[in-house]
């Protein structure tokens, strides 16, 4: 078959991948079948699609064109479309080698990562790549090589600006919020700090979804890089730019697997921050019961890859484990969450949404050296409190088009509310945050900005049978409903009396 | 989301799986998003599809349904579906337990399999499966619970005699049409054989697809047995029958790939026979360069699990190594192959095909006590030679519903055709398998019956330059202009004087 002109007849239909249809006639007259990966082009644009097949949606001589297809192409009804074969990809060697346990080169690396991102490997065949980096792991070598592709794959920026400093989570806890407080801080000291950040997928509130209540998140890179010239900081939506968007196509195959290879994890945060070229990076592991990593030995090897990759990248990388078993702060959900935000900014908030955040900036602060070594937690304190923190926030607010005079009441909060008390006394002992998180989303967050979590206790305290332990938000009767069974059935607190267990000695005696 | 009924409007599209196209709205307020699975049910039929999203092509209530999901649920325009949410499927797990290189139970194998066949697993999810089996081989066990669970899935049919025989080759070589003979020597004897066979997918011809020529091929099972109950053989195409279907749908996925795991190998072909209680099987494993398996060791190996799993699956299974370094007997493709064989039954065919079906009939005949120890293959040779081979040949494609007095001019052959001559005199050194192979297909083979080659000299002949080495075959002038190309580009054989390279001492005294 060499190339073919079809005419082009629209289907308004979301795929999820590059998809046009053929009639059965024009298939089998080509010598191809359904399901083959057909190059389709309009003038210089071009892309790969897997083939369809109707006897009847379309006629001989027309190819339907699914959104995907027509979006790459701009295509127009009746526009005249070239179809011609594509070769199997060379890439699929590549991973296949990968299968046999061999290492692979910069360039079969590279190879494996354009034909993702040009559509030319279908999603059995990135998952393959993906499993097999699951099982076996990559070198530091070829994870560093897997970053610089994603990277060139996708657009970058060059800030100006140096070092460009940047922080990111593993793996989130309910509540994670204190980028909004460390970019700023940071930004006060005169660093220059361009954070993107996730919209939520799995928890209730993505740092975007945060900000994007008190400002426009979704900024394209040039905007980035002015507002960051003007103030210093930024926080913005990375789903809204196309750094390593490679990773997004993996991100989206992962998750329905419930893998995350260590190799991709930590490809995944270094190419989106080299996309912008920073140059000092430092990655929070939260560790505890309940988070990503549950104990500080993983978490420590964890810590290890990421000074090593960044060693072979050539950009400085630091590491900080943080307590991760219970949510940061009391609030959970956009709007519970951008208020205590606020409100911490403002002086008055809770303390361990003050020491993460002054902690991981007096970090930031001592790389940038903006601060002695040692007295960086103590500089960062200082700024928070002096209100230049919240000073430089507005700024950012501001440069991001949004407003720097926001008040607690403009941010949305859900009018449906019920608060779920203790059943016995005791101390808290757990706070689990799988069940804070199901409990919130399925009160409406991400999704209803105002709905969510207020947390009444944290671990360790002592409270009364009745007490009020959490109250719950949502917009919708029928989303708190939902929650509150959920919050009866599986209850997102341990509560333990002092004395956990009584082996008598009658027990012991009759076991002897 | 609870289950909601939407009015059904059909689209005639082959996508190769099984989706659904909801509009927008509709998935927004369900809170749910493309890519989701659901279960569409009507009746007691249901099926689990993938949600394609839409904000014209179906209306708010409305359900689009391609093909698969149309045939599957048997839909007219504006029938009632019902579609409700699925809960991830739990099988996932336990192939995430697998990558982690913990060993599965039957249950969990069985709900893998199960999940593939009722089309809960997307087709990136079970290529986990397949990547996780190539890159961590299954235990024996593990694959014997891999087979019966895909038996457990399919139809099966309980013959009445005993023993039931089944002969199978590993991965074909050009040519290989066997079985046309081996098929009816056992039957015969008295044997029972019933033969399912798979039409060409990557070869120039398959088994099924030379029988179809002289008779009916797509048989039900009830046929099947009703013929083999007649007249003790039958070569049927397995595509027609339901049996372990789960190996359709991991083959398919296998191929792009370019993967053939171990353990889906050996469970693929053993869950085929166990489907028709095939009590003694005879794997054939041709051995040599351009072959599937190109080592003695490599072969003897695979044949050790061969025999391993027939003990675990309680199923007598003896293998056989043949030489596998080129093409079986001189013919290529459906027609001429199918002429190959009929003259062989008649008494007048190469010896390699003679050798290699009285062989592996003699092996059966020995297994099913139709011949003593050591005397099968004479038995088989007596009854080839005897005429009645070629006489039960007739009975099965009669019992087939084909001619059994069929002529060898009704057989289809090409009428465009070219010799390829010899460029050098000296010894055929080497037949190359993938190239006749590619040469056959590019002619036109399987797709053009009468497409194919016809080989004139085998490995170890001597020949003169300008000796006529192949003709081929073709039904149309394009293909056959490209399959020359072809093998003037990519020459089919190599040949070489005796006198291979000369070391001169001059060389040798200039080196030292």
């Amino acid at each position: 078959m060499s190339p073919e002109v079809f005419k082009a007849k629209l289907f308004e239909v979301e795929t999820g991948q590059n998809s046009i249809l053929l009639n059965q006639r024009d298939i089998e007259s080509f010598g191809l079948h359904a399901g083959v990966r057909v190059e389709a082009s309009m003038g210089d644009k071009n892309v790969v699609a897997v083939v369809d097949v109707t006897r009847t949606m379309v006629d001989e001589g027309e190819v339907g064109a699914f959104t995907e297809v027509t979006d790459r192409l701009s295509l127009s009804e009746e526009d005249k479309v070239k179809i011609a074969p594509v070769s199997h990809p060379e890439s699929i060697g590549f991973i296949r080698k990968m299968m046999k346990g061999n290492d692979l080169s910069s360039g079969e690396i590279h190879a494996i990562v354009k034909d993702i991102v040009e559509g030319r490997l279908t999603s059995s065949e990135i998952t393959a790549f993906l499993v097999t980096q699951e099982i076996r792991n990559l070198s530091i070598q070829e994870t560093a090589d897997l970053t610089r592709s994603m990277v060139e794959t996708g657009d970058t920026i060059e800030l100006d600006e140096e070092p460009v400093l940047d922080v990111h989570s593993i793996g989130g806890i309910p509540g994670n919020k204190y980028s909004l407080l460390t970019v700023p801080i940071v930004a006060s000291a005169g660093l220059t700090i361009p954070k993107t950040s996730s919209k939520a997928i799995t928890s209730p509130a993505g740092t975007a979804d945060i900000m994007g209540l008190l400002a426009d998140v979704s900024l394209t890179l040039e905007e980035i890089s002015n507002i960051v010239r003007k103030v210093g900081g930024v926080l913005a939506w990375g789903g809204a730019v196309n750094l390593a968007p490679a990773d997004d196509i993996l991100v989206r195959l992962e998750r329905p697997l419930g893998i995350d290879p260590r190799s991709q994890l930590l490809a995944s945060i270094l190419s989106k921050k080299l996309s912008v070229n920073t140059d000092m990076i430092l990655i929070d592991i939260p560790t505890g019961p309940g988070a990503k990593m549950e104990t500080d030995e993983d978490s420590k090897n964890l810590a290890h890859d990421f000074i090593s990759l960044g060693h072979e990248l050539n950009v400085e990388v630091e590491t900080v484990l943080t307590y991760g078993g219970q949510p940061l702060g009391y609030a959970v959900g956009p709007g519970l969450e951008a208020r205590e935000a606020l409100e911490t900014l403002q002086g008055n908030g809770p303390n361990s949404l003050i020491e993460k955040s002054t902690g991981l900036a007096g970090i930031l602060l001592e790389m940038g050296d903006s601060a002695p070594l040692g007295q960086g937690t103590k500089v960062a304190m200082d700024i928070l409190k002096s209100g230049k923190a919240y000073n430089k926030m507005q700024e950012i607010i501001e440069a991001q088009g949004g407003d720097p005079d926001v008040k607690m009441d403009d941010l949305p909060i859900g009018d449906k509310k019920e608060v779920i008390s203790a059943s016995k006394e005791g101390y808290v002992k757990r706070i689990y945050n799988s069940r804070i998180r199901d409990i919130a989303r399925t009160a409406g967050a991400p999704r209803d900005p105002g709905a969510g979590i207020k947390l009444f206790y944290k671990e360790g305290r002592e409270i009364d049978k009745g007490d009020p332990i959490l109250e719950i938000y949502a917009e919708h009767e029928n989303k708190l409903e939902d929650a509150i069974k959920m919050a009866k059935k599986n209850k997102p607190f341990r509560i333990e009396g002092m004395m956990l267990e009584r082996v008598s000695k009658r027990t012991r005696t009759d076991l002897s």
